[in-house]
């Protein structure tokens, strides 16, 4: 193996050693105290975000904001047509499709536990969710708007001024470009999928995950997928080469995107990308940030031979998704929010001008 | 006034002699005899539908399908993206925007309450919600689909299959496009919008109408506009030549829309359209069929001219304005549904192929 941009590569190798046979029975207590050295659950609880109280009058502005498709200049993509709260909380496409029906360059990653990742983004260009947010509403592929559009749209409706001065009290001029990123922050902070069967198992209940569910967790700790898929997220915390064995193909991963290179453009970053994390996997096909592969199957087979440089056989495959199929956890209730109707002021959507 | 296409027509007559000035002080007992014979207010009870008993079953369903964008070809668009259950039902666009980013011919009606309509379409092609559903889903330039590739996707997905089952029991095949369009239709007849200020008024409290809106009221019953615009959807029934008086200019009225006249090839039916219903009329501009025209205010003076061959005066169309604001219901709640995964035999997007 390559080195790897983590400090568990150390810990990999020697769960390496360990590893076994596959078929056999799982020693639960063993299996268990590995896990909990290398994952921890879900939280129930909305995180701590650094410079951004969350309360309830800017997770219910936030929410709104969210499903408003008027923060894009057509008025008809909103945040929540790329990260479908309904389908895994991405879009299910290869990439995504935008302003004028362009297609985006990567592929959707998951809003459901996105709060827990180190940085936004494929190439993590993005310190957390309220500099992500500003992204896609001014990408010109996506949402084509700019703040002060958006600004003077939000200011156009008295009920969106009045949940601002709430959501942000004793600020003079509380509806600015900001303050919206950090409420949609906050509303995306609540969108936590606890409970799964892997998390309870974490949490002791031994049951929880079925005999292939455990197979796999072990040979995803004992193969080294675990050097980048650990944490909280199962992944989303470290920056790795796609490739780091073997690159694949330009079909899986297209020549002309470099990765993080584009954010520090420094050599050795051509071709990194943010590990994704794994929570709810089996929700969000098509996978990798080309979005080329549709088959959970196909994504770990890839894995096996770009990242571990190993042929993993059918039953560590077939073991690894029984596994990864355990991270679907419980989408949290969302209520459609009721939107304010435009006024005379609110700027007119844009459709057709690119 | 030319001949209209509805019995209301004698009542209205005489209706405008008892009118009077509008600025006085209102009789509530003669106004609310007079619109308790007009009006009735939005049922909190899903109505009976022709054909299709309303199933706990069918509206889960059909909250599902309503909100699935793998009904279209491109995964993108779903019955939500045009009837926007956070937007007042319907896009707040001029004409919708479809498969490859092409513009709809007609401005999207909103879905709440529509299953109280005599008729779906501007031009009533449809008789009933059902039938309804089926129409943008294989339009080209809406959702772009086939029955055969929609009920493959669905037949694809066993949590779908079982779904259907549960909807259609003791069916052999009860995944059919027919049963789909039979769920949306449960799911729409829920989308109901009780409770405004109207229907307390229509209920006897007169206190929920304000001043300006009593005024209102009386003013749309006095001038005529009741001729379209009455029962319980206030509107939504009977078919009517826009411009029954006076054509609005080709900017409001496009010359090679002709409305109803493809549907009955009859010549008198030239750009005849059913009277949209006037329910949350205040949420769902821009207005009339080619979405046009974005104030209300102006909307009512069109009218007046086109329909009435009257200029109504700047008193009369603000308390026109504020009644139609008190046909503001209460918006249902709305659950994002989770939609199951796509499978291995989930045929692919296609947003590229048009």
């Amino acid at each position: 193996m390559t080195p790897m941009k983590t400090g568990l590569l150390l810990a990999a190798g020697t769960l390496f050693l360990a590893g076994g046979a596959s078929a056999q029975t799982i020693d639960d207590s063993a299996l268990l105290e590995q896990a909990t050295a290398l994952f921890s659950p879900i939280p129930h609880m909305i995180p701590k975000i650094n410079d951004n109280a969350v309360t309830k009058e800017k997770i219910e502005l936030g929410r709104m904001l969210f499903f408003d498709p008027r923060l894009s200049s057509s008025h008809l993509l909103s945040c929540n047509t790329c990260h479908n709260l309904a389908m895994g909380g991405d879009d299910n496409l290869e990439t995504s499709i935008g302003h004028g029906w362009q297609a985006g360059p990567r592929n959707a990653p998951t809003v459901y536990n996105a709060v827990l990742n180190v940085a936004q983004f494929w190439d993590g260009r993005a310190e957390d969710l309220k500099t992500q947010a500003k992204g896609p509403i001014q990408a010109g592929v996506e949402m084509n708007s700019r703040p002060d559009v958006v600004v003077a749209t939000l200011k156009s409706m008295p009920e969106y001024v009045a949940h601002f001065d709430r959501a942000f009290p004793n600020e003079d001029d509380a509806v600015t470009f900001d303050n919206l990123a950090r409420a949609i922050e906050a509303f995306e902070a609540t969108l936590l999928t606890p409970a799964s069967p892997f998390d309870q198992y974490l949490e002791g209940n031994t049951n929880a995950m079925t005999e292939p569910q455990k197979r796999g967790l072990k040979t995803f700790i004992d193969t080294g997928c675990i050097a980048c898929h650990s944490g909280v997220n199962v992944g989303g915390q470290s920056y790795h080469p796609f490739g780091v064995v073997e690159q694949p193909g330009s079909d899986i991963l297209p020549p002309d995107d470099k990765g993080r290179f584009s954010v520090t453009e420094t050599a050795t970053d051509q071709y990194v990308f943010r590990a994704p994390a794994l929570r709810n996997v089996a929700r969000t096909a098509p996978y990798f940030h080309s979005g080329r592969v549709w088959d959970l199957k196909q994504a770990v087979a890839v894995m096996g031979v770009s990242q571990l440089g190993e042929e993993l056989n059918a039953q560590q495959v077939d073991d690894i998704v029984a596994f990864l199929t355990a991270l679907n956890g419980e989408i949290p209730e969302t209520v459609v929010p009721q939107l304010p109707a435009s006024t005379a002021d609110t700027p007119r959507p844009m459709p057709m001008d690119e």
